[in-house]
């Protein structure tokens, strides 16, 4: 593992003083090149498949595993949507002349070497790969065990599109072991990896979070509320909340407890409960919730910290925005929050004082997501609190350093 | 400790909701009060040296230590400053429209809870407490054993000024305890802290990083290079060099070795040996070096690592520019590295390929500090890449959420 954090860090450099065309050629090959070898990929991808199988993983192991032609159209069309964004290394920003005479400003730059640990889906082996590519980064990535070969053999191709570009291969290291003390030790090289993206179930995270002697980016649980306040338009409450709960179930920015004001209460939850009902969403509810839902489920101390990934909803009707705000904060995971509101002044201090990544007025949970911002592509939703928060696209994969230039200027 | 930080983090939340104008006041009261404390912040600090004297400590400590009546008219100047600085937090950039229909901006917003562990100085109370509060923070601090008594005569000063202005008193806890396993614990507070800022030597910030469980802004060594290139303007190389090691012998951003172009050395290597020898500086020079300038000292290997923080200069000679670049990567800390050159095409490349928090051009590396760049007034200096790099000032103490506009849209 020191051997390869030593070549990634050699090769960073490398992608680091690139021409930002040789990146783009490079990521313009590995799309095309993930087109040209359609069959190959989903003959590796059949044997991992097939010993998925064996293994008696679940439907939606199997699923999220699974690269169709679809899949793979789709991960050459990511590669290509990266290499057209913008390049973020280099751009100067804020450079303004001081009382001294230096001038002061500021350049983004690659991070250095990024380690990105994943679960299952192979396509994260493309998309991870060209945005840290994009960049100026180098990367290595340690997929999981059930995706070695359809992982292997995008990272094949990964080689050839740097090879032919005139980059390092080894800015790009899909590594062959698939156990988890790998994943320990690669998030302990503090000389030579900058930053280590886990992307994966709570268990992986908390895993990387003990063993990690490098800066961790996580991307934890989405416990996302939304909260009806008294002044919301009834039909955009309900728009919204069926939305952020129905749209799609085992989204991190599904909301998974709704919360609403005593005032509003009996005039939204009932239609609402229908509405959800209609939708297979199993209801819990507080006390005041099943006065007006008397067939919801009893909601219980566990319902209000739970992720459920599930068609669940807890639903608490809360006194007004303070204990809305005070409920967030204590049982939310700084996800994404959204209020649905008419009233400014509620919608201001929602805004203000609710500490998530994202907080929203009048709008689906479901937005947060880096596509929705406009990123381009994302790498992650992180849920900590330095350096990126929310959707990381390629901003989040560099840093700001300063630049001065004088004329021989001495203090 | 445990205790400490649950009421930092509901007084964080007080401050953070707070309106610019009552933090201002609370900044203003306390630089009053310090004012007003001149006696009895004299009076703790004359127990503070006379303990200090008895325990044998050295001279360059107990003047860190000494409050004069000039620092403590400082120390509320400083604070004023800060107090007039522009509220960071709360600030909505990048507000933009999607294609779906939403506004996507980012609200810069505090941290949360700042731990500050910190030796000697004691005017860093006054200093990163009032930096903590203006960005919406609170903060826990733990000064050294040694300014025990002084510490806590500012932390009345700071309680009074925060009652006054009807902010919590738990904004800002200075920790009466000062033995180190308070360190560890403080690190590892991770549901209540946010960051540790750790200021003081390296023996300090590596225990901390050990102990850490959250995010740490490491201020590290600042083994800071000036690379005088063949296209450098010799008076140019000379005032930067002379100015880099000599302005102040013990600070960070003070040059440790030197390097310069073959092509150049016999020219400007004996009239600027003669310049620092003059101004007392030891030489420590590689082979080449030592034919320009024979009575230099042999550099071992030892010297191109070392922060010497005294006044020793280590001296290369190099081929050119990428053999300066290789030696900066190899030995420097990624604090400051300066470039003297007229060349553009080589200042260019300098600035995107050295790796440091910041890098200059034609500039003495004294110029890397926080008053130097306008950013008012600094918490440290992050040789972190993630977050915050180089001066940390205000924008350091905050983070970039993502806030979202719709009127019931839904995805």
């Amino acid at each position: 593992m020191h051997e390869a954090g030593r070549r990634a860090r050699a090769a960073g450099r490398v992608v680091a003083a690139a021409e930002p065309g040789q990146k783009d050629a490079a990521l313009y090959a590995l799309a095309d090149g993930l087109d040209a070898a359609g069959a190959k990929l989903r003959a590796a991808n059949a044997r991992d498949l097939a010993a998925a199988r064996e293994r008696g993983l679940d439907a939606a192991l199997l699923d999220r595993l699974e690269l169709t032609p679809e899949r793979i159209d789709a991960m050459a069309a990511g590669v290509r949507q990266v290499a057209a964004l913008p390049d973020p290394a280099g751009e100067i920003s804020d450079l303004r002349y001081r009382p001294s005479g230096i001038q002061v400003g500021r350049m983004r730059v690659p991070l250095g070497v990024i380690g990105i640990i994943y679960e299952s889906r192979p396509n994260v082996t493309a998309d991870a790969s060209a945005l840290c590519l994009k960049a100026g980064n180098a990367a290595i990535l340690r997929g999981g065990s059930e995706a070695y070969h359809s992982n292997q053999a995008i990272a094949a191709c990964i080689r050839e599109a740097l090879a032919g570009a005139g980059l390092p291969q080894e800015a790009v290291q899909v590594l062959e072991t698939t156990d988890r003390a790998a994943v320990g030790a690669l998030a302990a090289l503090s000389d030579f990896v900058d930053v280590i993206v886990p992307r994966g179930g709570r268990g992986l995270i908390e895993y990387v979070s003990e063993h990690a002697r490098v800066p961790v980016l996580k991307h934890l649980d989405g416990v996302c509320h939304v909260y009806i306040d008294e002044h919301a338009h009834p039909d955009k409450a309900l728009a919204v909340a069926v939305n952020a709960k129905t749209q799609r179930l085992g989204t991190c920015n599904t909301m998974e407890t709704l919360l609403v004001s005593q005032a509003i209460a009996g005039r939204v939850l009932p239609p609402l409960a229908a509405r959800l009902r209609e939708a297979g969403v199993e209801l819990r509810g507080c006390e005041r919730t099943r006065e007006w839902v008397p067939d919801a489920a009893v909601a219980t101390e566990a319902d209000w910290g739970a992720e459920y990934l599930a068609a669940i909803l807890s639903v608490r009707v809360v006194a007004g925005l303070d204990e809305a705000i005070e409920h967030i904060h204590s049982y939310g995971s700084g996800h994404t929050d959204a209020i649905v509101t008419e009233d400014l002044g509620r919608a201001r201090r929602f805004l203000r004082e609710v500490d998530s990544s994202s907080v929203m007025v009048n709008a689906s949970t479901r937005f947060a997501d880096g596509f929705e911002y406009g990123l381009g592509a994302e790498i992650g939703i992180s849920t900590s609190k330095l350096h990126a928060r929310g959707p990381v696209g390629l901003e989040g994969l560099t840093s700001l350093k300063y630049v001065v230039f004088g004329d021989g200027h001495t203090r």
